[in-house]
Formats: C-alpha cells, structure tokens, sequence
C-alpha cells in the first residue's frame, strides 16, 4: 500500500511541513531512515536523528522547536507517539483476516465452528468443540474435546489446548502456547517412588488476555486455574495447576508461579521472577526481575532480590552488600585498634 | 456421569451421613462448593468451609468431630484424601482413550504399530519406527526414524521425538516436549566462530517417567542422555546431552541441568534451579528454588542459593545479610566510640 | 555400516596397533566400552579406562605413553578429539539426507521452493514464501507469509515462522522454536487496562545461526530484531523485539534478552542469565550463569551474580558474603571489649 503525506496528515488531523505528495509505502525507526518510509520523533534523546535520516515523512510533536533545516515531509501532530500507534493499528487491521476451512484439517462432526472463522489446515477439533465468530486457528493448532473460545480470538500455528478449557473473547495466543497439560501433582509413596494425582480440572482464560510463545499454562487439580480479563503474559511463561491470575496483570519472560497460589489485580512481575505455591499476592504488587516471592504480599509493595524484600530496603541492603569487601577491611582495621588500646 | 452418594460410599467402604440419595456429577473444592458435587476435607486448616459448602456431599476423615451440624450429605472414610485420589483416579479411567489410527497421518511402512495404539490425525512416524500396546500419540506429535515407544505410553498433542531415542513403558509426555534435539556444543575456531560438534547420540527415557509441557531433553554427543524409572519433571525444564537423572528424582519448572551432569536418585530440585555442566550430584539432595549448583554434592545435602550453599549455613549467612544495613551502622557507631576512646 | 580399524586409519591418517581388521559399526564413550565400537581417549582424566575399556577401537593422541598393554586396537592420531570430530562429521553426513515434497503437506502455490529442499508432511509454507536449496523443512512447519528461507538451512519438526522473516544460509532450527511471535508492548491506560501496540516489524537471522529447541524470537515493533551471523543459541531461550545479537555470540539455556538491547560480538551468556531492556552490551562480555545485567557493559567484561557485579569483585564480595556470620560475631565481640574499655 502506498500514501502521500497529505493523505496520513489528513488522518491523523495533522499539519503537513513540506512535499504533500511524497510517497510512503512502510515504516522505518529515524536512525534506520530508510527512503520511501515514514518515520516517527517522539522521544528527545533522539532529536539528533531528525537532521540526519533519510526516511521520507517524520511524524513530530507539534511543540517541537526545530534547529535547523530537515530534508524529509514532516507530519505535526499533538502526540507524535500515539499518532504512531493509531497509524501501526490501521496498518495491521489493513492486512487482510484469513477465513474460511482450509483443508486437509480435522473437524470432529460435534464440533461447532462459526462461519466467518479460520481453521487452517493440519488443525485439529475434537469432539465438542465450539468456536465463536472471528476467531482463527493457525495450522497445527490441537483443540481438545469441548474446548470453547470465543469470539475474535486467535491462536497462532502450533496452539495447544487440552479437553475443557475455556477461552474467552478477542485473545491472542502465540504459537507453542500449551493450555491445560496436567498440574504437578505427585503424591511420595513408601518406597521412593511417585503416585499421580489425576488432575481433572481446567484452564479458564476470561477476554482480552494475551499469551507469549511457548508458554505453559496447567489444568487444576480440580476446578479452574483463572487467567483473568486484560492480563499479558510473555513468552516461556509457567503458570502452575489451580493459579488465580487478576486482571490486567502483566507477567514477563521465564515468571514462574507455582500452584494454588492467588495474583491480584495490576501486577507487574518482572523477568526470571517466581512465586512460591499456596501464596496470596495482593494487587498492584511489583517483582522486579529475578525476584523471588516466598511469602503472602500486600497490595502495592515493591519487591526485589532472590528473596522477595521489600524494594527500599533491598537497595539499602544491597548498598551495603556490594562494599562488603570494604567493611571487612574496617572491621578488622577496628579490631587491631581495639587490641592496641586493650594493650596499652 | 452420575452417582449417587450410597454409590460412592460402597466404593470406598465408607459411611454415609445424611441424604443416601443426593446425586452428584462433578467434583469441586470445598471453599468453591458447587451444589450437586463431591468435594473433600482433609487438611484442618480448611476446617470451618465444612459448615459453609454448598456442594452436595464431603468426604470426611473418620476421626473428624463435627462441631456443629452441616448440610451436606458426609461420607466418612479412613483418609479423605486417599479416598478423593482414588475416586479421580477411577474418573479418569472411566474417559474413553481413543485407538485406531486416524487420517490423515503419516506412517512409514516400515513402523511397526500395535492395533490397540491411537495414532492421531496429523501425526508423523518414521522409518523403523516401534510403537507397543496401548499407547497413545495424539495429532501433531512427531516420532523420527528407529524411536522405539513401549506400551501404555502417552504422548500429547506437538510432541517431537528425534532419531533413534528410546521411551519406555507408562511414560506420560506433555505437550511441546522435545526429546532428542542436539546438544549445545561447538568448538571455537582462532577466527571467533565456532565449529558444530556433530551430535550423533540419543535420549533414553525409562518406565514411569512424567515430562511436563514445552520441557526439552538433548540427545547424547555420543552414547545417551538417560532419563531413568519414575523422574517426574514439570514444565519448561532443560535437560543437557550426556545428564544422566537417577530414579524417581523431581525436578520443577525452569530447571536446567548443563552437560553431562550425573543426577542421584530421589533428588527434589526446586523451580529456576541450575545445576553447571560435569557434575555428580549425590542421591536424595533437594536443591531449594533458584539454587544454583556449581560443584559436586554429596548425598542427602539441602542446598539454598544462588551460589548453592548448605541450607543451615545459608539461613545463618541471610539472617546476617538482610540486616546488613544495621551491622553497618553499628560498625560505624563502633569506630567512632574508638576514635574517642584513643583521643581520651 | 561398517568399518575396519585399517580404513579409519587411513580416513584419519592414523597409524594402527593392533588388530587391523577388528570391524566397528558405531561410537561409544571410552568409560562404556561396548565391543564392537570405536571410542577416544582425549582427557588425560580419563586415561584409567584405556587399560578397561571392552571398545574394538580407542582413538589416542600419537603422544600417549602406555603403561601397560591395552585389549582394543589403537589408532593413534596427532589429536584424538579433532579426529574424532571429524569422524562425528563424517557419519552425521553420511545419513541420507530426504528431499522432494511429502505428502499431505500445504504449499500456497505463489511458494517457491528449490527442487533439492525436502517439505516434511503436515509443513504448511504460505503465500510468497521463497525457500533455498537443499533446505529440510521437517514435519509440522509452519513458513508464514513472504518469510524467505536461504540455502542448507534445516527446520526440524514444529518450527514456527511468523510473517515477512527472513533466514539465511547454513542455519539450523530445533524443533519447537518460534522465530516473529509479536514484541511485548502494552500501553497502559488510564482504567488500568492496557493498549497492544502492534508489532509490524520482522526478525531477520544471518547465516550459520543455531537455535535450540523451543527457544522464541520476537519480532521487532517496527524494524527488525536481528541475530547475526554464527550466532548459537541453546534450548528455552528468549529474545525480545529489536533485539540485535552481535555475530558468534552464544546464549546458554533460559538466557533472557528484553526489548530493544543491543548485544555485541563473541559474547558467552551462561544459563539463567538475564538482560534488562535497551542495554548496550559490548563484545567479548562473559555473563556468568543465573546473571542479571541492568546496566550497558563495556567490551571484554566478566560478569557475575543476580546483579551483575564486575566478576573479580564479586568473587571478593561473596567470599565475605559466605562468612557474615562470623563477621557478625566478630563485630559484636568487638562491641563488648569496646564497651569494657569505655567503662574502664
């Protein structure tokens, strides 16, 4: 697809500063200025690029007080960033849906499939499968018998989803996600070995979540694990059997969380953190990357550090811990003092 | 599947309290108590949800005393919980395994498969392939050339099995599992790159062995990676070319274990634990979550740590640690009292 | 096949001693010594088992000096590793490599593909898809919209390819892994949901890149996330959008990259390390594993610990770390002879 500048400009109720005819067909980062490309300035520390790149238009703030000549169409609008993000929706809503049954798939005959979705081929419905308007189902996807997912989802090629799930509405699930494979859940018998607990739960997944690649996410025990409305999970992602995750929660690459523990609302967990089992975690609750959480937290505490301290005293803990060296040195500097004035 | 609380009580030679009759489909937890369902009490801690359940009926150990009266119908029996892994046990008998082999898949002619196995649509087995009674390969696995399946295993949608590895009887693999991928191992060249180290050995898994969703085993530079009876590893874990695991050892979510480590019998290994490459780890070690192993340990040890210390010793150095903000105030009050005392 | 020790001599410009004609149909490690094999001796470490080994055939260095007399024949070679790796790389290409198009696969007919590549059954290669020669395309591949595909590149079973990526030469990707699954990017709204910013951009991978099993790559936001060339990567990693990793960098398992980070050359992360977003990471760094970087690192630097402490110093840091409960008794001795001294 191709625009002018005056067309984006007249979109984005933007004022056009130079060539209103010159063609974009793609969209560049300013220190990549690739001719033929739109390109955006929205934070200062790159004010530098504006000068020097080669892309055709640059969307800019409209406070923005230039110093010198620019060679490329500038497009000023109220907020270049967000000017951005509307223009990357347009384009991606731009691309066109497939639909339609590709074949070969397989599609139990109990399974209900709306008719304006996308089963790709090598997909796979199991008995009792019911699929709602606008979804797609990306090739190599397994959807196990009387799974349901609602309307506008999409599951990328190679989604996996045991017996009995439930998935709600305008969800994005990335390829090599697994939803529902059994919880942990071993009983020590005398002799050393393990005994299986059967695990006969499910994985309900409410709207408007989105799961990264390769991401885990086990059936409970018995009843539900709860992935709750709005919540982002990245990918390589580990949810455990019977984990209540609040809404709009966030979680970043490698978080673990073990099994029946309860997420609140608005969390944000940073990469390579984890959570102990059976924890409650309050809402609008931080771990930093790497945090380990061994203990109930509440609501608004930040935490750091392998064992989950409170954030302002783990710098202050850690402000210490990186002079040890140092300290030591003193310790035994006073030791030797006090030896001598014992002496004396 | 209906039951009627006398029925279920016959099966486990229990006692019925209450309404004989009541009729149940489902299981729930007590504290969900969903009308017209089973649930349990066996930890005392969940005590009090026993007289506000709305499930139909609770399996109760024996040697309750009920403090007042309560609604549901009770079955007493010797161990509440026992009872419930037994009866979900039976449950997840009763779902009907498939068999047969569907279509469209792929078998070379030369694999060798037991009329009792279900080989799912889409799924893929190779040259030489051996697959036993009763198991069980869901769409999309992938089995290459001479892997050898023994009976009563089950592997779920997406799982990949390389050349020449070897899995044996009543194993269980989750979804994504990848057995057999080449090891890591390159050597550097005087120019900076690195030369592959062909990987030409296998994975062999035991009996009873349980792998969780997306967790990847690499095969042997030469000779094997062993997985041996009764290993039961949770999600997302990565096991290196050459580990040899010993029996029934438990390895959580996140686990990595480096090259050619040798793992003892009836190890527990907690989440985002590592252990380094060339290692011998003795029988019956736990490692707690996010430890770090970097030398040898000898049988029975408890290690906590990023840096894998004695769990005793560690508690003592953290109990230090984390008020290391204090040890430096006093030491700091300490020098100046010094000060003083060699001006006086 | 099979091969007498005479034939691998010569192969290997070795010198035989021994029986010339002992016949050898695979390789074995020198401590499991199964007759009929060949095996090596490197590691001086290991040097016991050549007086025990039941192997036919043992690889040794020209300069070993026997002890005592050895059962196998002996080829004796300048060095024992490289010509083992030689032989490794000569059996590994001596497989018979498959080509031609498997069916049922899912070709879009504006796909091109190279008459020498191999498509596996159940791949699916979309719309504009462009694939090289003596490319292997495994089973269960899914080749998304224009993404392109250079020569002797190999996609095992399950590989995930998003949109408009491109691949280059020589390049190997295990099975499970996920190249172009969507950025991470959310922006938080004012009701506490947050916004998806869609991710138009691709990632691109030079020649001679490995990818582990079940390791994701993301997509840049606009641009490109790039791995460069000789880059190796093992299994469960995760590399965020517009992500650069600079040529014959190597990442451990569970490694983490977040957004934006610019990776130089020659780099080695070790397992479980970790890298904030929008760092500068210079060549030749060393991140120990369980690592944590946050900060941009200078060329040549070693670092270690959750907090990503220069590596001399936190080898000093932890030797007082490990003692603190001594320094801790140590201080408040000192604190009571202060105290005496004071009351003097």
């Amino acid at each position: 697809m191709e625009f002018t500048a005056r067309q984006i400009a007249t979109f984005l109720h933007g004022e056009v500063v130079g060539n209103q005819e010159v063609i974009i067909n793609s969209v560049s980062k300013i220190e990549e200025g690739i001719p033929g490309t739109l390109t955006f300035l929205a934070n200062p520390k790159y004010n530098s690029y504006l000068y020097e790149t080669k892309a055709s238009v640059v969307l800019i703030n409209k406070s923005l007080v230039l110093e010198k000549e620019v060679e490329p169409t500038l497009i000023r609008v109220e907020n270049a960033y967000d000017a951005l993000a509307k223009l990357m929706e347009i384009y991606v809503q731009s691309i066109p849906v497939k639909t339609g049954i590709e074949m070969p798939s397989f599609i139990n005959s109990s399974a209900t499939v709306d008719s304006d979705t996308y089963v790709g081929a090598f997909a796979y419905l199991d008995e009792g499968v019911k699929i709602g308007k606008n979804v797609q189902i990306y090739p190599h996807c397994f959807v196990g018998k009387n799974v349901e997912i609602e309307d506008n989802t999409v599951l990328f090629s190679g989604v996996k989803v045991y017996p009995e799930c439930k998935i709600g509405k305008n969800c994005i699930l990335h390829s090599g996600v697994v939803i529902g494979s059994d919880g942990f859940g071993f009983a020590p018998e005398k002799d050393g070995t393990y005994k299986k607990l059967h695990q006969i739960g499910n994985v309900i997944i409410h709207n408007d979540v989105e799961i990264g690649a390769n991401t885990t996410i086990d059936c409970a025990t018995m009843g539900s694990t709860i992935i709750r409305s709005g919540v982002k999970i990245d990918n390589l992602v580990q949810i455990a059997h019977n984990v209540d995750v609040g809404e709009n929660t966030v979680m970043a690459a490698f978080v673990g969380v073990s099994g029946s523990s309860k997420i609140g609302k608005n969390c944000i967990f940073g990469g390579q953190a984890g959570v102990a089992g059976h924890l409650k975690i309050g809402n609008n609750v931080t771990l930093g990357g790497k945090t380990g959480a061994s203990n109930d937290i509440e609501d608004n505490k930040i935490l750091m550090g392998e064992w989950g301290m409170d954030a302002s005293k783990f710098r202050r803990v850690y402000a210490v811990f990186r002079n040890l060296p140092d300290l030591y040195k003193d310790l035994y500097q006073l030791r030797r003092e006090v030896k001598n004035l014992k002496a004396e």
